[in-house]
């Protein structure tokens, strides 16, 4: 197997490392805090993020970047979103030359629009075959308990795919593997706006065909703006578009369904960002995706809507009645 | 609007009256027991199957199939699905040679292997512009508290289809119109199945992850079959393939849902069946499925382990197991 480097020890990062032991590779976690790296080492556990899980003994911690990235055949970036490029400034010249990138990170940058293999290639200069991306129905604590999931990894590459998919193989986590990087981000970036849409209907006290259904046309106008922008709209129907967005929304553990939840209640955008003391990925880059549909030529009803209520142009109970009676027409137009 | 008949009074066939009656349409809906009857037309209410929900007083009921019929635009078919074709046998003389029939049921029917439509069909004579499917994301219960959803009209003859559609489309019901009949029929039929694996996933304690896994990977392969016996694929990511598999696979109130869960509790079907008092229809149609899928050759893994698992041949564990570790390959295969 190989010498792997995961450069964030958030839950994610740390249950992904964890697979990557279960696959039998030789794992270094970076981690930005001493004494999370410390705990891991001595202990192996991560009990800010993973309480309870005891990380297998092919797992070692750091806090230096340099000695994470040391040899490292690939690298797994597991950073919140918006903090990417700043650490990609401080690594790159330790990320070794041949080294593959693998993204975990789910979002678009605020300002430049990118989406985060984007980013990656910005900053590192590495081609295609170089950056891969992990996405799927993958909530940190199931992967963590071992709990039977799929995933999928993309890379513009196939071969790089294959073999990313083979290191990550473990008994209860399986990998497939395909070359549509965009189509993975942009579902990834999608599903939290379509969650937050779902936990509106919830809020609302709406039932499970309220739900499929804005789940189902959420999905359809995702694809149709990943046609536009040179996605293949079959990613959609797989584990990294559906799968993903599924998962997401029937989770109460979703943060974006829990905002949106609270708004479908009657709270406004700010008493749910002090309530929970953080905004949904949803609220930020649902303006994004709605420009970006808007550049292209696409209807995407309900990231606009969400847009609208979010800016407070539209209650939740008036963004639920539109969606539903807009003018009768065929299911694929 | 029109003069429907909507035969069946179960808890669909009448949701789905009270749908077209909101729509603006004169509704005859026939029921089999007179009792039932008379208390929709005195009460406005159907207290067996949908209690609490007064009727528009647009819908009147009748036992006799020819006064329900006498002078009907549109015959809507609501009859559990292997009363078919005896109900159909009673009924023919009676129905307009204009009239479009439209199926809510899914099914496929025992030993011919047959779609309803085919019985429809073979039991009529009328031809593919006369014959219709409504298929979504439609729990009766939610659709008759006029909570917003969305379904699919179905028609080869998309005139047929839109015509249909206006017809039902009322303030919290939106329809989408489409020609391919047998994606719907075959959609319908294999969610059962699926909603009875993720059943059992539920039954063994797993999460949210491995529900969307199975949710996507085995729409995956009932859109496999679908391509091979003449569906368009893109029908397995709306309303009546997505929409319809998701509902049913998030709500607790799903028969084969409930189903697989006791399965996966470790219950026998024989168990299950004597404890609910009846087979969920994915237990019936699991082998006529992989039988068909044979046949077509093609690969349907959840639907060949829910069979075998139905037949004791697999223990509850080693079907997700299973589904899980076979080997990593790409996505689309």
């Amino acid at each position: 197997m190989a010498q792997i480097a995961v450069m964030g020890a958030g839950s994610w990062g740390t249950a992904f490392a964890l697979v990557l032991a279960d696959a039998g590779n030789d794992v270094r976690l970076w981690g930005r805090r001493p004494e999370v790296c410390d705990m891991i080492n001595a202990k192996h556990e991560n009990s800010d993020y993973l309480p309870g899980i005891e990380l297998p003994a092919a797992i070692s911690a750091t806090p230096d970047p340099a000695e994470a990235l040391a040899d490292a055949e690939v690298v797994v970036l597991a950073v919140p979103s918006q903090q990417l490029r700043s650490n990609l400034e401080a690594w790159s010249e330790h990320i070794p030359a041949d080294a593959v990138m693998v993204s975990l990170m789910k979002g678009i940058e605020l300002g430049t629009h990118l989406r985060m293999s984007e980013v990656i290639a910005e900053m590192t200069g590495a081609g295609p075959e170089r950056i891969a991306v992990v996405s799927g129905p993958n909530l940190a604590r199931e992967i963590a308990n071992r709990e039977p999931a799929a995933s999928v990894v993309a890379c513009a590459d196939q071969a790089v795919a294959e073999r990313l998919q083979k290191l990550c193989h473990s008994a209860a986590f399986r990998p497939y593997s395909m070359t549509d990087v965009i189509g993975c981000e942009l579902a990834g970036t999608a599903k939290n706006i379509i969650g937050l849409a779902v936990g509106v209907c919830v809020g609302l006290g709406f039932g499970d065909n309220t739900k499929a259904s804005v789940i189902t046309r959420g999905l359809a106008e995702t694809a149709r703006l990943g046609a536009a922008i040179g996605a293949d709209p079959v990613t959609f129907m797989g584990l990294a578009g559906m799968g993903d967005l599924v998962a997401t929304c029937s989770s109460p553990l979703s943060r974006n369904r829990t905002f949106g939840e609270k708004l479908g209640e009657g709270m406004s955008v700010e008493e749910v960002t002090a309530q929970t003391r953080q905004v949904a990925e949803g609220v930020k880059s649902c303006r994004s995706v709605s420009e970006l549909a808007k550049a292209n030529g696409v209807e995407m009803p309900i990231v606009e809507h969400v847009t609208a209520l979010v800016a407070g142009e539209l209650t939740p109970d008036e963004l639920v009645r539109r969606l539903i009676s807009r003018t009768a027409k065929p299911e694929t137009v």
